[in-house]
């Protein structure tokens, strides 16, 4: 009997699933937990996930244990846009939840980029089909964040909403660990990958108009960028062309 | 005398890191590590750390415990480079140790872009002034790879090697958790954070030449890319355009 056990448990992981319980991209309990949660060992459980993965079902990486399989959306690096156009294109539904609409005085690194003052700080999560998606900061000098309502930025992107042309934005990428704060929102075990880009939106005369963070679980996207050759940068074997 | 313990310990690791034992980016031993070397309690070791901190000579990031301070390498995303031009750039000097070198059967993900067969499979660590910076894996075709040898891969860049006029290329950049591998080689703790990129590199044809992957401490780099405002993608408030 105990021989089956373990696919008895893929069965129920994989009506759970099915249902929705679990939806793509979603962490699941521990190791630990599931066993408890059983009660069988952990080798059960493990066996159980490895049937499952090998089905594509579910997958497991290295600092968020075992989740939901899940294609990453792509973001492109070419243009400016948003995260909700971005998970349009990838035919995700996009929903924003505001978590915190105010007025602070302008952190430093804010205040280097939109000068001193006060600042309209706006803390939401970003839903992909109902799920989190990504953890977004965005902060907007006064001037401009005076005419905004709660509801105003819940409906629509800031780049909408702000009443100015832009010009562009530069954005830096980098890699953090998860937050206690991050993974209260993304639902994500603290301690584990998550991209981190910080942005800043220039109008079109160049002056910053606005500051953003965004954090994005590891597993659920990834950037990817066109990087065109351009003639005398590398040379062929043998070859230097001198600058 | 306890009182002041915290700054013999302070003025200890100022002088390691002056010396060069603790170089910049560098991992420091844990908290717990440090208590049992220097025989005091980790609040001790605590306010020996944020001393150095308030000092600007240390740091510390989730996942990663303390690190001596460094200003990360940002790698623009513009045109295509190789890791060693965007280091020179920041002025560090870059150097290749290659760590593996061999013909393998591509794997999977390999052979979709480079086609099935034998691939020259190369694993070096890049250094930035003698620290690891990136722990880099390079696919290479038969035919290309064939005429390569190690002394030359730790010589030159792949791109100036190949012969072949190169088209551009493909990147992708997500995070990770630094795998048992990464750690070793990048001297940074299992499951801290990393960037890991994928790289596809294309002939002037357009033909895939070079897969490669490259993984990077989260703490010594960042990407940077400039989005520009493509006239009509975002529109001011109001106004909707139809596409």
């Amino acid at each position: 009997m105990r021989t089956i056990r373990y696919r008895e448990i893929a069965e129920d992981l994989r009506r759970r699933v099915a249902e929705g319980e679990l939806g793509a991209g979603r962490v699941l309990p521990s190791e630990a937990e599931l066993s408890a949660t059983y009660e069988v060992s952990r080798v059960t459980i493990r066996k159980a996930l490895e049937l499952l993965r090998q089905d594509g079902l579910v997958d497991s990486r290295q600092g968020f244990g075992w989740f939901v399989a899940v294609d990453p959306v792509s973001q492109s690096l070419g243009r400016l846009g948003t995260i909700e156009s971005q998970l349009a294109e990838s035919g995700a539904a996009p929903v924003r939840k505001i978590l915190d609409f105010g007025f602070v005085g302008a952190p430093s690194e804010v205040a280097d980029v939109l000068g001193p003052g006060q600042v309209l700080r706006v803390r939401r999560v970003n839903l992909a089909d109902g799920a989190p998606f990504a953890r977004v900061t965005v902060w907007c000098p006064e001037r401009l964040g005076a005419q905004l309502s709660r509801a105003d930025v819940e409906r629509a992107s800031f780049y909408d909403l702000i009443g100015v042309p832009l010009g562009g934005a530069t954005q830096t990428i980098g890699a953090g660990a998860a937050s206690d704060a991050d993974a209260a929102v993304l639902h994500v075990p603290v301690g584990s990958p998550v991209l981190v880009c910080d942005r800043v939106t220039r109008d079109a005369e160049g002056t910053p108009v606005l500051v953003s963070e965004h954090v994005f679980p590891a597993h659920l996207t990834e950037f990817v960028v066109d990087l065109p050759h351009v003639a005398g940068s590398i040379s062929p074997t043998g070859i230097r062309l001198v600058d």
